[in-house]
């Protein structure tokens, strides 16, 4: 197994598997010096070879690596023991580990995610039970491995020149940063390529159809439906294809579950921590109240700018109009941060308070509240403008006049606060322009953020640093730190780990979450502007190379983890799709014709010929749904050939060792035919008159042997024959 | 392993496992000896002991029996190993079949259903491959084991004189007629548990809330979500209790399956037979022109009727009124069964032209298109009187004078024939006397005709055939038949066997069918008649009963199958739930105070506000039924208990054998701590400064061990604080 970076260089990570970063500076000494002690017997103690540096601002540094390779090989193979019991594996691996490495070699995220295992996993699965941030080893600031510069430079260079990523792209990010990172890659270019098709017919219809096409949004919603189906094919394919097919299955424990009882299973001896589902059902309810305060909260802050907004473009006619309307933009920007924030947080505490056994589950509850906090933020202004300010407008802008509070400072008299009611008329682009704002300059704005930010951030921090050691060398004339205590051979390298530990944890959550939201903006709203997916086909292949740039140069080498789905983002993404179906409809039965209707004025609105297309569009979505969900399952792919294939052999070759000691099936002796004599009706006879023998006995013992049978069927048979001729003659 | 009947008395079936009737009375007489004399070697060839009798008209009867026990135990174990290898089983089954036996029984089901496989497999699965009534095997009628007289006596008295069928009382059919026929039984049971709660509620609402109450109907739906869900639920836990969770993997091949290219697997050398997907796929489009063909032949003869019907009593006037009025029931009860058969064998060619791998894929597809037969014949008329009729009845009543015709012979004048248009007002109560008549008339004649008609067909056909032989007495005076050969003492058990053999073959399916169909009558329409659920409570006591008496009587004993669902019927039950879900509130909204409006006259229906009822409720469904889908999830059960506690003894096996050869962890070697002094130091140096020494070598020579690193860390602490004190000092 080489390590990542084989051949020294300036870019060396010193065979290093991982960095320990040990903060002491709110600890009191002693406790400092034994509680690190503790952790390096703990590390030693499962087979990790450790070194120490010092760190920056009172923090040690532990290098870390595996002691011996046959350590190493021990675990690869516990842990591919365990891969097979939970069907992750075909086979058993072979005992022999050299032989079952040379078969199946361990790439690179395979073996960090076992080193990381050895650390972090509990003393009973036999880690060393190290819990960054947590309980004892609070001190243990972070854990993360070094990036391979070498490979990260080639990794953008390749990307940022090729115009599509091939399948061994993923695969390599599989083989380095773990199969949950290779997900996100997967499903972001994979929803790149399937954009192409709406951004073509997008275009030609935004060309020949106009807006709000009917056609567009049957083509849309087909579009939305095929693609989240084929996804969920293709989750299952690229599952085989990295060999972690069912890994979900093998659930994380989570570390902060709470138990209320604790009993000891009478039959495997286990102890098995409980916490009643009932109870948690009851806690899970808070959901409900939960999703109408976000809804209430955002609802209101969004609707009150939205109000305001229409109330100064519409209503208002005073001075400074073209700066007030930003007002609520302001507002919007400054408030919601704020608000999504304590409300992401009060959706971490729910989740916590319900207390789940796994991960897995905590990850899915924790991914829905979140999915309401970004539901609301992201579509409910659009929301408003097509279901509530379009068909209802006109009976709520003037009611608007509440918000003339707003800009009464600068009113020069009473009337720039009325308008002209009797003028007022909906606007059918402010529609338009606020889905080409959320599509376009929204994206293009976050995706500047997400890379800008981090960089000013880590410049900015690197020149504070800089600025505060020299004055330190200036005031006491004395090394800053410890840093003057470095190898000379090895300072380089150790200026560089300082810089990675500074870094932000990277989390695919979010970055999954963005491409989501994306999703929805297409599947709701692009009928509005058919030119929506175009943009985004521009923006996320400036998406994929991004974050591999993010990866690579702002954040700590993420620790890879396993995955055989994205998750519970899945779910979100039916459901879009099928709202999209909602609303799709709706939109085009509002606006078609551009909201005017055949007079040359709005065209008027009928509830039920409204609902009834929502209806008919809805029943239609769900039955070519079913229809294209059967069709994909039956789509066959060279992944699942392979895998039936290996649990075919699997399956033969147990079969064929069970089988092995019975012998074949035994013919029955062949006792030859015995002439139906009268030596042997008497005998028979005599048989049966035996008085102790069973009556079954007796019936068994008439044929002996098939080819009696066979005798007696034949003279039956040709009895009956002779009478059937009998009787035809008869009837001649 | 005893026999049925281990003790010898008038009701003993012989030892016998299976019997075959040979009929060969269309084959030529030398071919019907030689394929008579294959049959028997076949069967001699698999280990099963052959006695052969003459049957009726022209058959023989082939009773077998496994010759061995041990031959037996090597099917079972055999058959075990195979459940074990698709996960059916949680451990391989132990090799010593005498032990594995006596830790898991072999129950009669079991036993006959692997002797009934090694009768019909093919030989290259093991089998004789004895496929009746097709292709070689042509002539071989049936095969069916003998009915156990003395226990079904037991059972029929036992379950006709308790009001509630126990667990126990499913195990046993399990034991008897197999998983598949118990399923039937306990979805049945479990649903007249179930139906008690819509009884008790549905005599409550009829008391007091009235007709059309919205209460019931909300509780009426809740009640079908949470009896679906619960009985998904509950369907795993019996699959656990049997030991057959997971059989549904086990494919049974279709025999009939053609395959259009064989190709041979690259890897397992085993040959595949492949049918393209996609030209499948072409040929289940079908369904939607077979789904329109049914609707508008069966829809077409059922509004026929309807219109017929309501113009005869609420426009024709005319003599014989009172008769008349019961024509188009005489058209539906002639017409209906001819067509519904023809479109049942349009159904059977359909699927068999899909041409599917599997039986269960096969079934699944059939049992769609049943459905959808079953659908229109069960509820459209219901629907025609709901939907169409009472919203549009003033406009549609006034064109039925096209019906005119089928009374015009009976009528005295015109007049008779046009009745008072203007006087023609809908009749809200046509609607109730439908739901009575379709689930209590309808079920209580369906129910006699399933008990009396065989009857009476036995009983018949009995005299018949009495008279016959008579008859040929009387003539020739010669035996007719070869019934006088029958050896004295086995002539009651023979007569007994070739009465059996002309029984009908009990098909489950019919009987599930009826009660989904049933179930949909609740879930539709009951809004309408809430006391439905009380008739079905009594209807399905009986169901049940007379069910086990048609089983144990009627019909030949079914040949024992293994299921873990009752399959595709629950996709159905969940379709109608839904359904009702949406006609719940519709007629609800359309019948509200009985379709009178508030000025006592029928009132107005608003399409908006019906669409809008419709809408809400539906989505409320799909939240609410999510929401109970995944409370349910979550209930445990002994069953799922049990099954996790294996599974984890089981791994636990495994786990620990794997890991047998692999030593503990070795903790690094304690080497001490060397006191960091010049020497020291000067070493280090001496190392790193070798030229070919790799770098990563020297920065892990730097501590050797864990107390030196530990050492280290507590020197790097200790300068630290040292500065931080210093700093503190200088700062005061």
């Amino acid at each position: 197994m080489a390590p990542p970076s084989p051949s020294p260089g300036p870019e060396t990570n010193m065979d290093v598997d991982y960095v320990l970063s040990y903060r002491f500076a709110t600890t009191e000494k002693k406790a400092a010096i034994g509680q690190f002690e503790k952790l390096i017997k703990a590390l030693s103690d499962v087979g990790l070879a450790t070194e120490v540096r010092s760190g920056e601002d009172q923090s040690l540094l532990v290098f870390v690596k595996v002691a011996s390779q046959e350590h190493l090989y021990g675990e690869v193979y516990r842990s591919r023991v365990k891969d097979w019991m939970h069907g992750v594996r075909a086979a058993a691996p072979e005992k022999e580990t050299k032989q079952a490495l040379e078969a199946d070699p361990l790439y690179e995220a395979e073996r960090l995610r076992i080193i990381h295992q050895l650390i972090v996993n509990s003393p009973s699965e036999g880690g060393a039970g190290i819990t960054p941030k947590s309980g004892e080893w609070k001190n243990v600031e972070s854990i993360f491995a070094l990036h391979d510069r070498e490979y990260n430079k080639k990794w953008i260079q390749k990307w940022s020149t090729s115009y599509l990523l091939k399948p061994e792209d993923l695969d390599e990010i599989r083989d380095r940063l773990g199969e949950k990172i290779a997900y996100y890659f997967a499903f972001t270019q994979s929803y790149f390529s399937f954009l192409v098709l709406p951004a073509a017919f997008g275009l030609g219809a935004w060309l020949v159809l106009g807006h709000f096409s009917p056609i567009y949004a049957v083509f849309s919603s087909l579009w939305c439906i095929v693609f989240t189906e084929y996804w969920k094919h293709q989750e299952v394919d690229l599952a085989i294809r990295w060999g972690v097919r069912n890994v979900s299955r093998i659930e994380a424990h989570r570390r902060e579950f709470k138990h209320e009882q604790e009993i000891t299973d009478p039959v495997t001896g286990e102890k098995a921590q409980i916490f009643p589902s009932t109870k948690r059902l009851q806690r899970q309810i808070l959901v409900v109240p939960f999703a109408l305060v976000v809804a209430l909260i955002l609802g209101t802050l969004i609707a009150t700018c939205f109000g305001i907004e229409v109330f100064i473009s519409e209503v208002y006619s005073g001075p400074l109009q073209w700066i007030l309307v930003f007002l609520p933009t302001g507002i919007l920007t400054t408030m919601m941060p704020i608000l999504t924030g304590i409300l992401t947080n009060i959706a971490n505490r729910l989740t916590d308070f319900e207390n789940y056994e796994t991960e897995a589950a905590h990850q899915t509850a924790l991914t829905y509240k979140l999915f309401i906090i970004n539901f609301i933020t992201s579509y409910l202004g659009i929301f408003l403008t097509a279901f509530v300010y379009v068909p209802f407008g006109s009976l709520i802008v003037p009611y608007l006049d509440i918000f003339s509070l707003t800009v009464r400072p600068f009113a020069e008299n009473e009337k720039q606060l009325q308008g002209a009611d009797s003028s007022f008329s909906i606007n059918p682009d402010r529609l338009r322009k606020q889905v080409i704002y959320f599509t376009v300059t929204a994206q293009i704005v976050n995706q500047a953020l997400e890379v800008v930010m981090p960089y000013i951030k880590r410049k900015g921090f690197a020149k504070y640093k800089k600025f505060q050691s020299e004055r330190a060398m200036r005031n006491g004339g004395g090394a800053p730190h410890a840093f003057v205590n470095d190898a000379p051979e090895e300072a380089a390298f150790l200026e560089r780990v300082r810089q990675e530990a500074q870094l932000d944890v990277y989390d695919v959550s979010t970055d999954l979450r963005e491409m989501v939201l994306q999703f929805g903006y297409l599947s709701l709203f692009s009928v509005v502007w058919p030119l929506t997916a175009c943009s985004f086909l521009v923006n996320d292949w400036l998406e994929l190379r991004t974050d591999a740039l993010k990866i690579a140069v702002e954040m700590q080498r993420p620790t890879p983890f396993r995955a055989d789905t994205i998750g519970p983002w899945l779910d979100s993404l039916s459901l879009l799709a099928w709202l999209g179906g909602l609303t799709s409809s709706a939109l085009v039965y509002l606006f078609s014709n551009d909201g005017i209707g055949p007079g040359g004025r709005p065209h008027e609105i009928k509830g039920w010929a409204l609902l009834l297309t929502v209806f008919f569009a809805e029943h239609t979505f769900l039955v070519v749904r079913w229809v294209v969900r059967i069709s994909i399952a039956k789509i066959d792919s060279p992944g699942r050939q392979k895998e039936r294939r290996e649990r075919y052999i699997v399956r033969k070759k147990y079969f064929d060792e069970s089988l092995e000691s019975l012998g074949k099936v035994r013919p029955l002796k062949d006792e030859g035919v015995v002439e139906i004599t009268r030596e042997s009706l008497e005998e028979d006879a005599r048989r049966a008159s035996m008085g102790d023998a069973r009556p079954e006995d007796a019936f068994w013992n008439r044929q002996r042997g098939w080819r009696e049978a066979a005798k007696m069927g034949t003279v039956l048979i040709e009895r009956v024959a002779e009478e059937r001729t009998v009787e035809t003659k008869k009837e001649l």
